[in-house]
């Protein structure tokens, strides 16, 4: 992995040496192009990729969500190469919002809601889907030694399903239902199942039970369960039939939680809603130190939900099959 | 007032003589019938109607909500004409839920989330606009002798306005934005005020407005209104519109109280909720305990709210009045 290191100069400050590296562009369409590496601004440092996750964001975002234009990649594990010396080889993963700094949002650490953000391979700013890219520095954080990289690519988006558990309570009485097992719903049912909750998940395709079987989780069909019953409901669909039917299932009082976002509108009643007094609450990013300790710990398991690993100059393939039914994780090696 | 009490017997135990009564019917059309007194069931009195208030779900109901057919009226004082010794001739109001008595939600004292309940002139229910009806004794309070009956008639829906504090924390700190300033929305208005929050009701209409202001309640109109700005947004537009509004005018991690309900489904995209990570809680009937306390305290004012009063034989008239925008409570005197 050596050579990789010839794309950049390594140097401790701010001075980068320009040089050409590839890149996952999306520009309405999807390339793979050569391009300089960026230049660093006011605290961002250049980190080189290791490893880069598919998530269905970048799916969405190809199908015109948030009409982004960039590079892409979000979920990434790589290694500083340009930035203050006691940072320079270490290996990192990121948190994708980049805030203003200035505002109160900022200013309490929450760069997530900050309204003049900017999120890596999301939204005005260059992806990960880079050979080298760049970052704030306050955006990373080391992985443990003992974490291997396709492990640690798993980081944001374990983050993301640990963010249910910092939204809502979940007690080990409840009765929990979670719809969707796609890769977010399979990291959300192992994160749910730490709580002791009575658990369980309507999966759709056959390796998606196989997995939830091996963890010890319980799925069910949809058609098998019965409305007002579940205490809480986390829709991991991403699709508003997702949030119809959460509103079906969850009992008077329950508490449903919305991962799902999607471009679309859907005709929705939300009067069951105050009927039923149910609390709909939505859940984004999360928290990365916690997401490393449960990969560290290994209460979670990562490594079955890879399904195939693609060369950076193969993007386009590599999306193509992340983009099929049923697909889990799609690494990208640079 | 005393010649009302010829229209049944008054007897200790469960042999009712019946009688002819006034009722208002709803059966497609609104008509003012005379029919027989009901016969109680097991648990159940009879209550005279000593006046009935006009909500407007009364006004959704003839217009095909939930398919009711029969007596319309959940907001009513009365007087207990037949039922146990020591209730008889007891001044009481009434909670509307009749639940089946013997299913987790009622055995845990809540019949409002029974799933076999009735709905006092709601679902399967004879409603409170007729001389004499019948009411589980359960669902009864009494009425403090204090309390006139034009102050009582609002224990039902100022306990609907309670709910929303008791299913979200507002705090002394929140900035809280009201929508809707009709009669929910008004009594609403006077409950989030007892938190000590910074309120801003968005009313249209000039009676509204002036109202709240002599209440000391600022308003304000949409259109002054930022994005992003409240902690926590009280839905009581009765529109999906409401819905919309509330999502931009929240801040991120902010709660938005949903008291609307409405028969139409309307195009709505919920991924802001996931973005924002907004709780968005639905809210209903509420406590007449605390209720009564706030109407006996003086707590808050109902008797402003009094549009009209309309003889019982003269609801057509009196429905017609209170569907009219800006109509705020008419009362119904048998």
């Amino acid at each position: 992995m050596q050579d990789r290191y010839a794309c950049c100069l390594i140097v401790k400050g701010a001075n980068i040496m320009p040089a050409i590296i590839k890149a996952v562009e999306f520009d309405g369409a999807l390339r793979v192009i050569e391009r300089p590496v960026a230049t660093p601004e006011a605290g961002e440092v250049l980190v080189r990729l290791r490893l880069g996750g598919v998530c269905n964001t970048d799916l969405e975002l190809m199908r015109g969500y948030r009409g982004f234009r960039g590079t892409l990649g979000h979920e990434f594990v790589g290694e500083v190469v340009a930035g203050p010396t006691e940072w320079l080889g270490a290996r990192v993963v990121g948190e994708i919002n980049i805030g203003c700094g200035a505002c109160d949002w900022c200013q309490r650490g929450i760069p997530e809601h900050c309204h003049r953000r900017r999120v890596l391979g999301l939204h005005d700013y260059d992806g990960a889907f880079a050979e080298v890219f760049r970052l704030p520095l306050a955006n990373l954080h080391r992985v443990p030694p003992a974490l291997p990289d396709d492990t640690a690519v798993f980081t944001e988006p374990l983050a993301a399903a640990c963010q249910t558990l910092e939204c809502v309570h979940i007690k080990p009485g409840d009765r929990v239902i979670l719809l969707g097992a796609g890769k977010l719903g399979l990291l959300t049912a192992q994160v749910l199942r730490l709580t002791g909750c009575d658990l369980l998940v309507v999966a759709r395709h056959t390796r998606q039970k196989e997995l939830l079987a091996g963890w010890g989780i319980q799925t069910v069909s949809r058609d098998d369960l019965s409305d007002d019953t579940a205490d809480v409901v986390v829709d991991c669909t991403g699709t508003p039939q997702g949030l119809d039917d959460a509103i079906r299932l969850v009992r008077a009082r329950g508490t449903i939680v919305l991962k799902s976002t999607y471009a679309d509108s859907a005709a929705l009643n939300l009067s069951p809603l105050a009927v039923k007094e149910i609390a709909l609450v939505g859940s984004r990013c999360g928290p990365f130190p916690a997401a490393l300790r449960l990969l560290e710990e290994n209460l979670v398991d990562v490594q079955s939900l890879i399904d195939a690993r693609y060369a950076l100059s193969d993007a386009p393939a590599a999306l193509d099959h992340a983009a099929r039914p049923g697909a889990l994780k799609v690494l990208l090696i640079p």
